[in-house]
């Protein structure tokens, strides 16, 4: 993958003045460092990475603000960073300037079981928040895969899994305290289940990737965990059988938790890594959550409906440990498929297309991969309509790069054809920006434009991202 | 309620030529008849009329933009307009302009059950909707009580007694087709059923109340009819056990569809309109939707909760015919509190807070308006936190006026004190502008304005509403 052109021309030095004004507040949180750089420099795209010039720190909400303050003063780029787990060079500082790690600010500050919510600074990771609201009976069901930051997961509108159940992080921020260009601190929301007290800031900084503010803390809605949970996987003839069945899933309503598909090469490659003797043909798995006598209900009439599209089994994993197994096994597909051709890097598209042309857009995608010389498992939240193909190409072969390249553009392409869009889950990042105007028009985009301008007149959050300006 | 300072002196004649302009196009759709500016310069809010200076009954999105571009063009400000069933004087007319009536515009333009979507115009009421696709086995749940266009609806952020279970207009809406402040037309999204492809449009013209642009056409989210739906009712020795009830039936995570609190005064003001024979006591009204056995399951722990909180009679309502006479009671009981005092108007408050403080927050509001001189029912939809006082005032007398603005003002501070928000569900209109302030300070004010003056910078689109510029 190419990188844009000639960013470095737009990098200019950090002054002495504004190195010495940061490390006057962060002392040793304050990094020039090459290794400390190139790690903020980096997400999980196929990207080569491009370091920002400092990394500082931060450990609270005032430092945040300081730190914009100053960028601002001195017209510094800066760029939020969670742990880097994102997919389409969301990071990378294109202008060079600061990357602000939000990793220390990790505490969750408010558990309100009898309200639903929790408030966490965005540094908590997905895993932490889980692990330490336990105890109360409730969880945060939003689960990308990664052990992202929760700041990471909303600036990116991440979803995932459990998507098809409980919703993305759209509908699971009730409030956020944000950062913004010229270093305020807002809070776009009160604790209220719904409002509708002027316009939706919460909404608007879902997604704006950090191009819009910083998002220091975050308030969610937690859910009280199922009382029974049941899990199952079912293998079909087909990738279209798979579709059908879920699609007849959704449209009866019947409330899934998790539905995920795997295409017969992403099995074998899951097989070879978690040492699972799936049958390698197209797989899906199946999560309910409920009462115990609603689980039930909900997973005989999937298994009626599997089995009228072919399903060869459909095998049950109710004891905690084999359903860990699965879907540990499922979460780690994306590592599988790498190790499936050493030494390259993923493509990962992220299309999402409405239900019914789901059956459809996956069988015409696998014949494009079928004809092409790099590998391409599909995996995928297909409940939502959302697949991912993982085209592997070796980013140190130009002729590997270009078709990988070609690959994506024609099935974002036919997503948009069949009114779907170019990202469900992942976000823009530097990536994905072509597609934009493709998916929403010159004049949306222009409104998008409008946005950025209004809330970061200097340019200097996240710039060269999501919306050119 | 006072008008406005002096709104009449930002009111220009319209000039000869724009008249002229718009008759071209729309002949007899461009009305200026006195009748008809007056019934479209007042909504359901106490304020007394203010007129637009014309009228027209667009039937086209490309109608929308000519119009839009025309007030453009000539700087005459435009107010869209539904049914005229808002509450905060959304539509008035502060400085004159057209209102463009979107009723007309009343086509459901595609069902597509298979993805669980519906597009529609923007004049397309909720009834209409349901109706035109009964057969289809899916429905539309929003249900704010009147029946609103699912334009105003989503303009207004509305939801409603099924919110609880199937959130408000901005979870149930996909996408829309938007006119711009310059006539331009815009999509806002795609089909899919998630996207993080940019900023999120969608959601910032979700309860934008007509402020930055003209919503055309929608695309929305539809659910199966469920496999069986029972109601029942059930009266309390206090409101404090009314709304504990709800609490633990939210926490525990049953999926109930409605839940609504009516007080004594309330339920006394519902027999008498509509000839009921229930006890003048606290009332929770429930309904679930779900199989046969989720519904059962549900109602008996519901049941069971509120017998541990003194419930004195859990009466059924599983025929058709019981469960609408219940629910149209309480669609109606806002028209039966207003025949509990002839001629009076209600001030309607909407504060949502955190579910763990709603029990304190009503008992203290009821506090409160037992003091005072006007009567005040309450009624709810106390399964978000969300319930509305509607004091009744008669227009004609000052000293009515002040003390409903008084206690508005009161139950407005508590709900911000316990972190909530001063409109869960009617918007902001002109009514509660000044609370925006109080609930999200300055800075988040300031951001709002910027995006009011990016995507309206001629100030046209219903000015002087939502956020001043």
């Amino acid at each position: 993958m190419n990188a844009p052109a000639s960013p470095h021309n737009l990098r200019k030095p950090l002054s002495a003045e504004f190195i010495d004004a940061l490390r006057a507040v962060f002392g040793e949180r304050l990094s020039t460092a090459d290794a400390v750089r190139e790690q903020h420099g980096r997400d999980e795209s196929p990207y080569p990475p491009m370091p920002p010039d400092a990394v500082v720190f931060v450990k609270t909400t005032d430092e945040v603000a300081l730190v914009v303050s100053l960028c601002a003063c001195h017209r510094v780029p800066l760029i939020p960073y969670g742990v880097g787990s994102s997919l389409e060079g969301h990071l990378l500082a294109l202008q060079g300037g600061v990357s602000v790690d939000l990793s220390q600010m990790n505490r969750v500050l408010a558990i309100n079981p009898e309200d639903l919510t929790v408030t966490v600074q965005a540094g908590v990771t997905r895993k932490q928040l889980n692990q330490e609201i336990r105890d109360t009976g409730f969880f945060f069901p939003i689960d990308p895969g990664a052990d992202a930051t929760i700041g990471g997961m909303t600036a990116t509108g991440a979803s995932g899994t459990n998507a098809v159940r409980y919703g993305t992080m759209r509908e699971n921020v009730l409030a956020l305290q944000v950062v913004t260009g010229e270093g305020k601190i807002v809070r776009t929301a009160r604790r209220a289940k719904k409002s509708s007290a002027g316009y939706d800031l919460t909404r608007l900084f879902v997604g704006s990737e950090g191009t819009l503010g910083v998002i220091t803390e975050l308030t969610l809605r937690v859910y009280p965990q199922p009382e029974a949970v049941s899990a199952a996987s079912c293998s079909f003839p087909t990738v279209e059988d798979a579709v059908q069945t879920t699609i007849a899933t959704i449209q009866m309503g019947i409330p899934i938790a998790r539905c995920e598909l795997l295409d017969a090469l992403t099995v074998k490659a899951v097989n070879v890594r978690d040492k699972l003797g799936l049958p390698e043909m197209p797989l899906l798995l199946f999560e309910f959550h409920g009462s115990a006598a609603g689980v039930s209900e909900q997973a005989a009439m999937v298994e009626e409906i599997a089995r009228e599209h072919g399903a060869a089994a459909f095998e049950w994993a109710t004891r905690p440990e084999d359903r860990t197994r699965l879907w540990e096994a499922r979460h780690n597909a994306y590592f599988a498929c790498l190790q499936l051709k050493p030494g390259c890097r993923s493509f990962t598209t992220d299309v999402c297309v409405p239900i019914s042309r789901l059956a459809e857009c996956i069988a015409e995608t696998i014949r494009d991969t079928e004809q092409s010389s790099l590998p391409a498992p599909i995996l995928g939240h297909v409940g939502d309509g959302n697949f991912h193909c993982a085209i592997l190409a070796d980013p140190s072969k130009p002729e590997e790069l270009v078709e990988a390249e070609r690959l994506n553009e024609l099935i974002v392409a036919r997503a948009l054809a069949m009114d779907g869009t170019c990202t469900g889950e992942h976000g823009v990042g530097m990536h994905k920006m072509k597609f934009l105007r493709q998916e929403h028009g010159d004049d949306a985009l222009e409104l998008m434009a409008r946005i950025k301008r209004s809330f970061d007149p200097l340019d200097i959050l996240n710039p060269g991202k999501v919306v050119r300006v």
